[in-house]
């Protein structure tokens, strides 16, 4: 496997476009589609919220259906279309049924990702233009993949995209993919739009079968704010345009797609968790050596989802009583007396600041030094066991409250 | 029942005292003791957190004794005692020694609380001479139970009393209480340190069973910040002074005294919500009408939770799609196209924001006039049955992401 510069349009046959349709933001890329020539087998995982948006409902019963094959994305920023009840779902509709007759396939093998302000109905003039313009940009270049990265940014800083390719069969698979999320971010599915597209041939289910494999240790691993959303949406289409043999059972073949996915995906995480709002560094927590997989889980989601460790982060504060304090109360059994914590950042000393039952002396300065870092990594090793998860979040600083106090004015 | 200007002296029998110990901070009131001239029946709850202070243990292993009596509790701010290990434990038990020493009691008549840092040990020179201050300072005025209530502060902007009296047996019962807690806030146990005192006759078991009862709906109903702490504890000493016949089952008298406890915890568990680290304003959340209880303190919890929700309560945004994503998050389940979402405050004609679906047209003015008041009332109506909640929270503001950046520096 091997990592390249490219997003959605490095694999055969597929093209994006983007344009500013100005849906609620004015003079800025907000819309992005993503179309591929050929049927694509599709995957996807939605949000966990009860309160979902028109076009999670829409997609995912598209998904569900049997056998069926998807097209193409539309995805615009500025509104979310949730909350906006039978009218929400209407326009929805209305969406996906215009973007089929510019590209002259059907409104069902049309995926919609909408996301922005809960409340609001879409703004229909923009949103048909918009298409228009999207339809007439289609292009299989790196730029077209890259703009649509930006279009459907939102609170983001930067956009996020993610590629590799491999060998199967004498072929290359290519696989690349873009996301956005930086606010209402928390695992439990990936919380945030992702659209990743690949060449492969593979049965739909054996696609899914990896997707929602994988996104237990990345997607959901994440979180910004604690807040399900109520848009996630995270699609894969596979055209099998490769040419390599059809996956339809585990195998050497399924794992080495499954390889490229995890990497794929993790690194959407990881920058998603980078980005959050507001935020000025990525928190990794490893828990290694726990008792089972569920536990290393839940302990390493706790910490960096902890308000109080996030502002730490962000003073450089070696706080390390609010890690343990965000692990006590996760829900998962543990023996405190037994465990020991380690500080680490990329270029630096580790630091060992708790073992067995009571803090270790270290230097606060060289603690503030590596928690300066743009990675810091928090490793707790619990000697129980020989289970390990990592979990990425962000720090919690002054411009996520105003980001947030601000964002709907 | 009558409210009173009063504290943890107003019953009889109790005296209060504080000093400036210096555990950590330097010139100010940062130890108090409470102390009663005759035993006293106890109840107990503490944090469900796993990792639980060396203060917590200590109370706890008493508390749970059949037939124990106990006299007095000293507090300090500064230093949490968490964290600590075996080492923890034994200062815990020296500062109970101490006490007991100069009040001529028994050590397992004295209960401990400690609140600040987690991590390093207590400063023992500081507590050990505390005590003895503490010891000649102990009076039965208003003024020693307000300079208490002062003492035991963390990042606390004001101190929390609450005070109330009764009638039964043609005697007056006096109940009061004070409570410190600003950060680490999170419903499960009521995360803080509180002591409430009365001179009611009841036993150990019916004194558990109102303060188990109570705490559900009071303490266990609030989040500033969804970090559940190491050392909550909340204590009710009763020494039966009144003269009352003693309580030793449900009926008139209990109630009577149920409801007077009842008051005096959701007095000083909304004044911890309101003064929730850098908050500006109280954010109530009733659900009514809902299916069952249980689901109905989910939701309103999860609302009350929800950074999001939060900092729009601090920019004075009716951000109405925010406060039904964190319902679709909280785990309850509802039909989102059946309910209603009002806004009030006090002064102000309510607005109805959402209905059966959809948001409704309202007034952004109105509704940003009406979120900058001191406190501001979400109420959902489930339309689905007869169960209601209330849980209480606070905005997130700059000033709290501030405060625990800084914290432990």
């Amino acid at each position: 496997m091997e990592t390249v510069n490219g997003g959605v349009t490095l694999a055969k046959g597929f093209k994006a476009s983007s344009c500013k349709a100005g849906v609620k933001y004015k003079d800025r890329l907000d819309m992005a589609m993503v179309c591929s020539d050929s049927p694509c087998v599709t995957a996807a995982v939605f949000t966990s919220n009860i309160v979902k948006a028109a076009p999670v409902l829409w997609d995912r019963r598209i998904v569900r259906e049997e056998g069926k094959m998807t097209r193409a994305m539309v995805i615009n920023t500025g509104i979310a279309n949730a909350g906006t009840g039978s009218e929400g779902l209407r326009l929805c509709e209305e969406t996906a049924k215009k973007a089929a007759d510019v590209l002259g396939i059907d409104k069902d093998e049309v995926l919609i990702g909408s996301t922005g302000v809960i409340g609001p109905q879409l703004n229909m003039d923009a949103i048909l233009s918009g298409i228009d313009m999207l339809k007439e940009g289609l292009s299989d270049t790196r730029e077209a993949a890259h703009e649509a990265s930006k279009a459907i940014m939102t609170t983001d800083t930067h956009p996020k995209e993610c590629a590799v390719t491999f060998e199967l069969d004498g072929k290359t698979i290519n696989l690349g993919g873009m996301a956005k999320g930086s606010g209402m971010i928390h695992p439990n599915m990936g919380t945030m739009i992702s659209c990743i597209t690949t060449d492969l041939a593979i049965s739909a289910q054996m696609l899914q079968t990896a997707l929602s494999d994988v996104v237990r240790d990345t997607f959901n691993m994440i979180s910004v704010d604690g807040d399900t959303s109520t848009n996630d949406t995270l699609i894969v289409m596979a055209n099998g345009e490769a040419g390599n043999s059809l996956i339809t059972s585990g195998g050497a073949a399924y794992d080495a797609f499954r390889e490229a996915l995890l990497y794929v995906c993790r690194d959407l995480a990881r920058a998603l968790a980078g980005d959050g709002e507001g935020a000025t560094k990525l928190v990794t927590c490893n828990i290694i050596n726990a008792a089972d997989t569920e536990k290393a889980k839940v302990l390493a989601k706790s910490v960096i989802t902890s308000s109080l460790t996030k502002a730490a982060m962000y003073g450089n504060d070696a706080n390390w009583g609010r890690i343990l304090c965000a692990m006590g109360y996760s829900g998962a059994k543990f023996d405190p007396d037994k465990l020991d914590l380690f500080f680490d950042a990329k270029g630096c000393e580790r630091i060992h600041i708790y073992h067995d039952g009571a803090g270790l002396p270290f230097s606060e300065e060289k603690a503030t030094d590596l928690i300066k870092h743009d990675e810091v990594i928090i490793t707790v090793d619990m000697k129980e066991g020989s289970s390990s998860a990592t979990a990425w979040g962000c720090d919690l600083t002054h411009d996520y409250v105003s980001i947030n106090a601000d964002y709907r004015s």
